[in-house]
């Protein structure tokens, strides 16, 4: 049995303990014969997978009417399997969202370290770095490097931390945002765990 | 005599309290005789312009050394032009600057509307939407258009309300912000009135 959480950009499946990603452009997913049990917030790829028989979507057994109609699946998984607190899942796009006594109170959508990289280098030329994860966000800075970090990293630490609920980190990116967010629980499987519980 | 700020993606004239602008891709600096003063963000212009005896560059004019190297010249000039506040420029980035007593204490640079916007229609055509400027930025919202306004808007309206200092708005998208931040002052031709302080 795999599990599967597709994305934007990525397939991420989990299987035997052990998870792996395969590029949604490139990837086959007629080559897998047993059962997988996925969800999905890229529609072309759905459209797809409902074609074969073995990939068994599992957003359909969930209760989503506490959510909005948009809402991405993985997203309302990620709400539905903690009780209180703020859920960062950081992938291509950095969703936030927050649960308060089992209700899902609101969220919002930030883009991913890659996405706002490219926005940062297509800007302008002189923007072209990486982030500083080890910034200090108590010091308005003084150089390209950081001032592009700080507008990424401070203006969302601050909101999350104004929240002021227990922190549960996921995503591909959930070990860098770790660094900014010290006291947050990491779950890289989060969404694997709450998909778990509809199987 | 025409007053020039030029950026990442246009020329900014002044010419008799007439502001208009041109793309840098398309427009022509040589077809202009009379006297221009400009500074410029945009190195590849700028050495188009070095060579053009009617073009003055008044950076050279301005002591930096309050400022880091790779600061924006147009940055530079807002600062100088301020005593005390918070200078927002929001033009193709959306820089923030602090000054304190005449005193450059930092600043950092977000993306500007247009280019989050594209960052997010990249990420997902899921998030293919306009900013809601007229955002409650009070409630977490619940849908996808309020999602991506509220990381874009309320997480930068938080920053710059803790700084607690006067709020200058310049930039072509100096209008659309003084939607959120409804006590600063909104001058669009503050870096113009930073240059005459140097001719």
């Amino acid at each position: 049995m795999f599990l599967c959480d597709i994305g934007n950009t990525s397939y991420h499946f989990l299987k035997d303990d052990v998870d792996y990603k395969e590029d949604v452009n490139k990837f086959n997913p007629s080559c897998i014969d047993e059962i997988v049990y996925y969800i999905s917030v890229n529609q072309n790829i759905y459209k797809k997978l409902e074609k074969l028989d073995n990939w068994i979507d599992i957003s359909t057994k969930i209760d989503k009417t506490a959510y909005y109609d948009t809402m991405g699946i993985d997203r309302i998984l990620a709400c539905e399997s903690i009780q209180d607190g703020v859920i960062i899942d950081a992938g291509s796009a950095v969703t936030i969202d927050v649960v308060n006594n089992g209700t899902f109170e609101g969220g919002f959508i930030y883009p991913g370290v890659k996405a706002m990289l490219d926005t940062y280098k297509n800007i302008s030329p002189a923007l072209n770095y990486e982030f500083n994860f080890d910034l200090n966000l108590d010091t308005l800075p003084k150089n390209s490097k950081d001032s592009i970090s700080y507008a990424y990293l401070k203006l969302i630490y601050t909101e999350v931390m104004s929240l002021n609920k227990p922190i549960f980190l996921t995503g591909g990116d959930s070990f860098k945002f770790a660094k900014i967010f010290k006291n947050a629980k990491v779950d890289k499987n989060l969404i694997f765990c709450a998909m778990l519980k509809y199987i």
